[in-house]
């Protein structure tokens, strides 16, 4: 049984403590290429710790995506629900991917990297948990700001990849806003600006 | 003299041979975790000539990128130049961003990866031969269209980030399409269908 190989120095919380590290980690030195033994050092923990909570590093990502995601998937599938106009559910949309963009810089490049490094099952159920829904709640809204007249008919599996790109690639290659423009880093002006811009491209291309 | 170093069994063109397993590799496997072993083998020559030619595996990722963008470069200084509406400058620069990234399709992850792994001299040098020139036609573009009256203003810094990764993550996310659609590998119909989407939603963001 898993528990008889609980290392005797185990503190309480490691489980999470190893995923603050491992995400602190990410977002700091704006790279997935951390060592199992740099999260340990981090967490404050025995590295033998990721083999007894996670089975291996790649179980730790996935765990790490999970929660990270959580909340994100459960208020999208509510915001379908919601009783509001199609283009201001869209809004509500991408400001939130934005919010868990700027949270975790990481995360799209990570749910990538874990479905290129993972076993295809394991890489199919990531899909399906973690990426699905969002894609589904997006292909909901076009629908239905399509059949009301608000949107253009859109290919939802396009509309996906658009959208996501363009939250994400101020994340990806921040390094471009530091090496082109000087910038080191968004503040929150820089955020609401991006927040607005992405906004104003995703709702003009939904115009007829 | 860097000449005395080169081994004797070096075959013509070898220097391109070169790149070109690289760039085949980078293709072929959605990845840009290649080894010099792997390319040298691909290429058909000693991997002692990638030290002889570019210094190391970076110094040949960087003539690659040089490579692979002068083209592009080139036409989007011309682009600028030309006589023609800033609406139909923009639509062709769009068409020219999709058409670099479906024959390159690791372009902007290898240019960001390159910019992280280098010396700071260095990646501030590829940021301003390669990502500057793009950058700065935009914010061209974009200037003589809100001039004009066409476009609402824009800042370009974020502008850059939203169309790039708008256009990248086709396929920076490639396996989101094998795992949640169940399609491997973009036709010509979803290429075509994606530069529609991604010139709808440039093209609609950038109106008042």
């Amino acid at each position: 049984m898993a528990a008889q190989r609980l290392p005797s120095d185990v503190k309480p919380g490691a489980r999470e403590h190893l995923m603050d590290a491992a995400s602190n980690l990410m977002c700091e030195r704006d790279t997935l290429d951390i060592s199992l033994n740099e999260i340990a050092l981090r967490a404050g923990v025995n590295s033998a710790l990721v083999k007894y909570y996670f089975g291996n590093k790649l179980g730790m990502m996935i765990a790490l995506l999970d929660r990270n995601l959580a909340k994100s998937i459960e208020q999208v599938k509510g915001l379908v629900e919601m009783n509001i106009s199609p283009s201001q559910k869209m809004r509500i949309h991408v400001k939130g991917i934005m919010r868990l963009y700027f949270q975790y810089p990481y995360m799209q490049r990570l749910l990538v990297a874990v479905m290129r490094d993972a076993p295809e099952d394991v890489a199919q159920d990531v899909a399906n948990r973690l990426i699905r829904p969002m894609a589904d709640a997006q292909a909901a809204i076009l629908a239905s700001g399509a059949a009301s007249g608000d949107f253009r008919e859109v290919d939802p599996k396009l509309f996906y990849f658009a959208v996501i790109g363009a939250c994400d690639q101020i994340f990806s290659a921040r390094l471009v806003m530091n090496y082109v423009h000087g910038i080191d880093g968004l503040d929150e002006d820089l955020q609401r600006a991006y927040v607005e811009e992405i906004s104003r491209m995703v709702m003009g291309g939904l115009r007829h």
